[in-house]
């Protein structure tokens, strides 16, 4: 097997270890299920108890099995599954999964005893699922080694989760609703096989058509983007990540023992990575269940075929908030469709065809939409009325869903009196949801992969052709931990970041001949180790309009110095001229324990503290990556020009932002650095850095 | 009876006027739904073809029915409507519920038809439900006008709906849960009836324990708010409003052809009347539920527990997103908890009982819990497992429940393997859910009703002591549509609004001599009704030092104004001193034409424009609406003192939003009003009103 991580979805053989003849046990549960699911492997008890169990014999230890066995199944007492774990080795088993919990998720000790287990499995080249999990399904196989009651539909959702609980629910919740699932992984402590392990594997099964997740942590935050980033063009990855509040955070950390990592981290590598994040277990259903089925969503231009308004104006609402347009049907298809519906029928979008409306309508209006070079995909929404059979409503969209390669997309708002009619149009391969005021979501996320997937491949920035050379040599020495706007500079100009003319004076006669030199006004700063917010200290003067002028603000920058922060060492003044007419931007860079170098982008001050106008991403990133930074705020719209002013130079700040994720990947040693602010001029005028500063290791 | 609506829900008598006998027609359907309700009235076909009806004596005509009767259900073809609305009056009825189509809906033929049909009720003093509605439900009289398929359990949740086929849906997707209603009103076109009629109605009624409303459009603006208001203070109302993007609106009006209203209008009519705003349908059935079941929720900390981590951290992510906290329990409640619980449960909150978390468990801690002061509510979450029934959980979680006053709500993750434990809760009053990330919304919903009912009854603002005057009485006379500062000033000074200082200058002398009166530097801006964007034209002229500086600031802006805008008339200028600092706001105040007056606040410039910053109330307001106002802005954040800044004036800015309501109320000729920059200054120290124009009818 080119993977190895197949020995757990599609192994020869499986030995249960610690197999129970007590029908009241977990591993006597586990031991049905995997006789119950279709697999056709070996299947070994191990238990010194019992000679047989469920007709099966039984061995009474791991030495005994006779032969090689791809997969190991512990659901041994944690004291006990080390020992056991080391037979398994010996005996050249493949993969280990260990239910058993009892390891890092009560304490220090269980922490010791799963690094014990790791070691062993490392040292036998052994791949480990757990502990504390629940295991892992894969239907095709039929191989089952979860307590999970009930069996889902075969299909093409993979499920990954770090709470077995979270996909027994889901398993719980879509059994016998024909939402089909391909796999499930439960990864429960992950001492080895993480999400990301298993990303990767399912991205090149293709019985797979969707990875769903459900995510509280994730340990190998740069891994998780450089995987996901490849696999979502070719497969949708959707996630819901639990503790996105700080009492989910909490609550998530109480549970897994395992650190949060910041919310912007997660949410710009989850960004970046091309993955479709979910705000609820529901939306991953049925967001999974749409990708599962049906074909691509070409453009955003949907209709929506009723028989009744009100359901419709909920889609609608929906579809607006998550950037679906109702399409505009061409003449030929209102003409058509005013042909055949009834009278009364508004042939608008939604098409409205009203209570009475029969199955010969609503396949004859699908049908008709799925023609229309305007329309991208249908969404048939129907209310049970006591007069027509949704039965055959649900076979005659279904009819004209399978003719084309347009997604459809069902909604029968009800459940007592719709039957069977769910299961008919899953026969197509349409998927049925309940409420009209989801369709947003489902749709959104579908548009969503869609430019995930239309995105020029870029390599997430090379290296540049020079050398990173130490901060000693570009004249960043021995200063403080804190680094002021005169000490960085000579690192941003290694990086050509276009800054604002400088010079630094360090008495009364150099301010007077800098200043002498400037034909403009000039802004002058203290330069000052010890001084991080300059203006708070008294230690700026903007607009000084001549040298004698500047004398008296020198003077005055130093007196100030010295009132306030009396013990700071005075290294001289900054001089620069007075900044041309721009738009202030921050851009910046810190460290995430989790994913490493965070690149932010805002308007900075109150709007980055009253209104969290601010963009994130995890470095390295792509070019793409930097636009969308700028597009998804509020600052990138006041830059692309609002209310009639003329638009900023957006390609000058994606530079600059490309620019500082290359520091922050050559200088693991800068924990910090904020230009601000970035003077944004007009489109092609380019930028230049004011202020900026950083902080050491 | 006091309440001539109660003929709708509680009639003695019904007389279904076009009932048939072909089980086919809906008319028929309603008839049997009309039998098999629990309805202990008389019941009338009427219907000249049929001598008898699903064994009851079937009238030839509305003549010839034994005696007066209450209500007539008429479902006749539209054209044959009207002429049976007369001979119900002649014979007496009460009301009448119309619910045949081909009305207002179908275009301006049918909205004729329509009117006649008021006219006739009018004439009669018949109220009228419909046209074009599914009718009524009352399930503790058993009266059942409607012809939906499935009759919904006898409970406490009243349900008004502007759509049929949303009333229907939701009986469907209820149907058998135990989710248990009052009353369903579908009130079609509103002729007469209206969601105002209807929620009056069902305040006094004791069977009706919450109203649910799903609305596309408010007919009565003003009223709504005024009875919703009163209503709210007793019982909840919960409101799903179609139509709040731009798609959703155009989808109601061609489905209504009623105006939509602007969505401003509609949230700040819903916030002041009390209404508490649900955005989807499954939210408006749990938070009904909740509300229909439980006791009220007194302060916002819960306990979540539960039997499985991930599940309960989608609840704690859920609940933070709502303003609920998770309750620090008390230290005897921990020890309680530690003494019984398994040994390696979370005794934090979430209590995590794991996995194998028994009846006993459950009980024992949601009692626990219930009793600790610090707790307001209990959130019991539940996976199923295939070791513990959960029917035998959820009786523990019920038998702890009914022994205190505090809302528990469960939630059970799951539907195949869950069975019978839905109802076995909901048989202890305990509402159960299936997804954890739905519980913020239901519990924020119960916290904001609380917060609601614990608000100080506040009239509506009376009249001042002063009795408005003429505008023309008050110096603003025959001007343009348009009002500058300068022509709206005397109004705003008899409303003690407090303004900046300002004289008005025609000439260079007056300039001059005015100019010598004020010590600090001043501001000067042109007077014409023909400039409204004074700013724009060259119309401003700052920081003006000295007399003859204001002269020549004056020559600048006349010879501006005569460049830039030729046949604007100029006034003269208007001279004021430089404000003082402060932090700048705008209020101002809109006519909707559904609603009225729309108060505003804001930040103002890009704060509206890009985050959308602004708050709107309808007039008249309270005092409390207009600090609500301030404080659901990030504006208001900035005046309250953020960043260690001085906390500003908010008193002086509610007071200036209750004098522009007042204005609004006194005088309807004026169409707009704003007052932009509002200087706040620092708290005590009051506001000054630096700019503001107007606009007239």
């Amino acid at each position: 097997m080119s993977n190895q991580l197949e020995y757990f979805f599609k192994p020869a053989s499986v030995a249960l270890i610690g197999a129970s003849s007590n029908p009241s046990k977990l591993s006597h549960g586990i031991l049905i299920n995997m006789l119950q699911s279709g697999y056709q492997g070996k299947v070994y008890p191990v238990n010194p108890g019992s000679k047989e169990i469920a007709g099966l014999t039984c061995y009474p230890d791991i030495e005994s099995l006779p032969g090689p066995v791809d997969l190991g199944v512990v659901v041994l007492p944690a004291p006990r599954v080390l020992e056991s774990l080391k037979a398994c080795g010996q005996k050249g088993f493949k993969n280990i999964i260990i239910i058993s919990g009892g390891f890092k998720e009560v304490g220090p000790e269980g922490a010791e005893l799963e690094r014990l287990c790791l070691e062993v499995a490392k040292q036998f080249k052994m791949r480990l699922i757990g502990p504390n999990c629940v295991g892992a399904m894969d239907l095709y196989s039929g191989l089952n080694t979860t307590f999970i009651k009930g069996l889902p539909d075969k299909g093409g959702i993979s499920l990954v989760s770090q709470s077995g609980a979270v996909s027994g629910a889901i398993v719980d919740l879509i059994c016998g609703k024909g939402i089909g699932i391909s796999h499930l992984v439960s990864l429960g402590n992950e001492a080895d096989v993480t999400e990301t392990d298993v990303i990767e594997y399912l991205s090149e099964v293709p019985e797979s058509s969707v990875i769903a997740c459900y995510v509280e942590a994730i340990r190998e935050g740069q891994r998780f983007i450089d995987v996901c980033r490849q696999v979502s063009r070719n497969k949708p990855i959707v996630l819901l990540k639990a503790g996105q509040t700080n009492a989910g955070a909490r609550a998530v950390s109480s549970h897994t023992g395992s650190l949060a990592g910041s919310l912007a981290a997660y949410q710009a590598a989850i960004k970046q990575s091309g993955v479709i994040m979910v705000q609820t277990a529901s939306e991953l259903i049925n967001v999974a269940q749409a990708f599962a089925s049906q074909p691509l969503l070409k453009g955003n231009r949907v209709v929506v075929i009723t028989n009744a308004g009100g359901p419709a104006a909920l889609a609608s609402d929906s579809l607006a908030q998550h950037a679906i347009q109702l399409a505009d049907l061409s003449d030929s298809t209102r003409q058509n469709l005013r042909s055949r519906l009834t009278p009364a029928a508004q042939i608008a979008n939604p098409v409205d065809m009203l209570g009475g409306a029969e199955p010969a309508e609503y396949g004859f209006a699908v049908e008709q939409c799925l023609l229309d070079d305007q329309v991208d995909a249908v969404l048939a929404i129907h209310v049970p009325t006591s007069v027509v059979n949704p039965d055959e409503i649900a076979r005659a969209i279904g009819e004209a869903a399978i003719k084309y390669q347009k997604p459809v997309l069902a909604c029968i708002m009800g459940e007592y009196s719709v039957g069977n009619s769910r299961s008919v149009l899953q026969g197509f391969n349409v998927p049925c949801f309940q409420y009209p005021d989801q369709m947003g979501v489902i749709l959104g996320a579908m548009y969503n992969y869609t430019q995930i997937k239309n995105k020029t491949a870029q390599p997430p920035l090379v290296n540049p052709a020079q050398t990173a050379r130490p901060l000693s040599e570009i004249g960043i020495g021995d200063h403080k931990k804190e680094l002021g706007e005169a000490h960085i500079r000579p690192l941003l100009a290694a990086y050509d970041f276009p800054l604002i003319r400088a010079e630094i004076a360090h008495d009364e006669s150099e301010v007077s001949s800098i200043a002498a030199g400037f034909a403009s006004p000039i802004v002058m700063k203290i330069v000052s180790p010890d001084v991080l917010h300059k203006s708070d200290a008294g230690g700026i003067r903007l607009n000084i309009q001549s040298p004698t002028a500047a004398i008296q603000a020198y003077h005055e920058i130093i007196n100030n110095i010295k009132n306030n922060l009396p013990s700071a060492r005075i290294e001289g003044v900054i001089m620069e001229p007075m900044a041309p007419r721009g738009q202030e931007v921050i851009i910046g860079m810190k460290r995430d324990p989790q994913f490493g170098p965070l690149i932010m982008f805002g308007l900075g001050g109150i709007y980055v503290e009253l209104f969290g106008d601010v963009a994130f991403r995890v470095a390295p990133i792509t070019r793409e990556d930097a636009f969308e930074m700028v597009r998804e705020t509020k600052a990138g719209k006041l830059l692309a020009g609002m209310r009639g002013h003329k638009p900023a130079d957006i390609e000058a700040v994606v530079d600059c932002l490309l620019k500082l994720a290359r520091i922050s990947l050559d200088y693991p040693e800068i924990e910090e650095i904020e230009i601000n602010p970035l003077l944004v001029l007009d489109a092609g005028q380019g930028v230049l850095a004011l202020d900026a500063r950083a902080i050491k290791k």
